[in-house]
């Protein structure tokens, strides 16, 4: 086949065949394979559940696609409640028209990104809308994840920030918004910036291992990283005081930020998490977090006040109050 | 707010207030609230899972809408695996200039269709896209269900049929298909013809707590009837003998159905089960099911065979094969 139909949504024929010749070759595992209406978990305790739809345009751009960015999106929003990501379900919808080929490279991307992650695909559902009602293609997936170090795992929460709690990012921020921005005008900077989309379990796992216990995880996703610290610093009801000079930013994304007049935490980002965790284990974490980005940094610290606000300090001695974005600064970002 | 604009599912100020001004308040529970990353789930043992994206048009039908649709789906794929539907996710795609009383509405009707099922919305997503990206409004639901009588849902299978099982279905078919189509051509037939858009779990529950034991339970959604039972006889690998004439259709769906040259058993059904079980519990099942609507009927026997077919008998004594539906028959259907 050459392009989607709509008889590939249709729940006949042309429907088992796609479901069996693409998404159960790519994504076949037992669970998804028996076929039935639910697929059965095997869990035994509390899980993690959680979703996301990706309607990102362009559909494939530097560093990934909105196939690798489906899986990461919700990998990542399980591993920041510190649950391993087990089950993920797929649900499609496609275009009349959508070249089958496209398709096959975003599951493609899926399943590679899923085997990084330990999690699989057990369940799905594919639809398809007459030309024009949907752009190319939307895809959602929700996750469940369990907790093999409940104990650690308990005390992440977005209401969790204690005073004196350092402040740390995994690695540079807004490569994803900045990769999207390049994307969508088309721009040649010259500059090999990648989005940061990948998946955070990894790193949260060695954390876990090493024996953190973080009080809050969160990957800054649309609203960057201002809108994560000012969702905290109001859940926990604490003041959050930030470095600026110590937020690592990219060189191209600092430049992007220049030209079209935005600030890198407003950014997105795909693979990028804050961290809250107590002080004192601070530089081991940045030691484990360093082995998979070297910009992994301390960018501030908690402070009990009764403005629960997150302040900016810049190099000369200014401070500001760091704000929750407003308006929409790019539609489809992820 | 009239409209859904873009900064709506921007991430900052205005997603917020969307989401604590309609999101929560109608489907505020303690697990919602808590706004984490995902939602923690205090199971303790094997779970059903599951996911359906809902492209419905239009968007408010007879019997139903979108919303109604969205919920009843998800919890009746838990329901056809014995699962009670206990935690749904909840993830729109909306289009920019979307109206907002409209929005209010389906979700409304969502929170309606919830409290009949006892489940509960516990995580969500909201993305907006610029006019003409995607049609209104795209709604995936994705449940969690648990096993209040485990040793009963285990033996709910595609796999499961045996020869001399009584299949059954729980009420008239093809309704919300016609209802659709008429919607769409803006019919007038002078019919009262609704959608029969409904929950199934309170059936299935009253099965399971009379001791019945299913072999196999499924929502005859797109594809309708045939789709069910040719996927029923080939993962079985049993063949299927069904009396025409046993399978309840009402006036409206066939008039319908011959103006179109339609087959009532290709209609899609989105609150009407098929059912096979033990031939000796048949009309303590269709006691049961007669409780919900009159129109319950066995249609047919499952039957050793080496072609796992699906066979029609017609009143004139006549045989066929039942064939899984070709093409698309009505797009956007659910």
């Amino acid at each position: 086949m050459r392009e989607i139909q709509l008889s590939h949504g249709g729940g006949g024929v042309e429907m088992n065949q796609l479901i069996n010749q693409l998404f159960f070759r790519h994504f076949g595992n037992e669970i998804l394979l028996r076929g039935e209406d639910a697929a059965l978990l095997p869990v035994s305790g509390p899980v993690a559940f959680t979703t996301d739809s990706f309607t990102v345009s362009p559909l494939f751009f530097e560093g990934g696609d909105i196939g690798k960015l489906a899986i990461a999106g919700t990998v990542n929003d399980l591993a920041m409640m510190g649950a391993k990501p087990e089950y993920l379900s797929a649900s499609f919808i496609i275009e009349e028209g959508f070249p089958y080929a496209d398709l096959a490279r975003i599951v493609e991307s899926m399943a590679a990104e899923l085997a990084k992650s330990g999690a699989r695909i057990v369940c799905g559902d594919t639809k398809v809308v007459p030309r024009g009602a949907a752009d190319k293609i939307f895809i959602n997936t929700s996750g469940v994840g369990t907790f093999p170090r409940p104990e650690q795992s308990r005390g992440i929460s977005v209401r969790n920030l204690k005073a004196g709690d350092a402040i740390l990012v995994s690695r540079d921020i807004g490569s994803h918004g900045a990769c999207i921005l390049m994307a969508r005008d088309a721009l040649q900077l010259g500059s090999d910036l990648k989005s940061d989309c990948t998946i955070l379990w990894p790193q949260v796992e060695a954390l876990l291992q090493a024996g953190i216990t973080p009080h809050a995880l969160r990957d800054a996703t649309r609203g960057g990283l201002a809108a994560v610290l000012n969702e905290w610093s109001t859940a926990s009801q604490v003041a959050i005081e930030l470095e600026e000079s110590a937020i690592p930013v990219c060189d191209p994304v600092r430049g992007l930020c220049e030209l079209y007049g935005f600030e890198p935490h407003d950014l997105a980002n795909e693979g990028t998490m804050v961290l809250a965790l107590p002080a004192e284990q601070a530089q081991d974490a940045l030691g484990i977090l360093r082995q998979f980005n070297p910009a992994a940094s301390q960018i501030g610290v908690v402070q009990a006040s009764d403005r629960h606000k997150v302040i900016l300090n810049n190099p000369w001695g200014s401070r500001r109050y760091l704000e929750l974005p407003q308006g929409e600064l790019l539609p489809r970002i992820c």
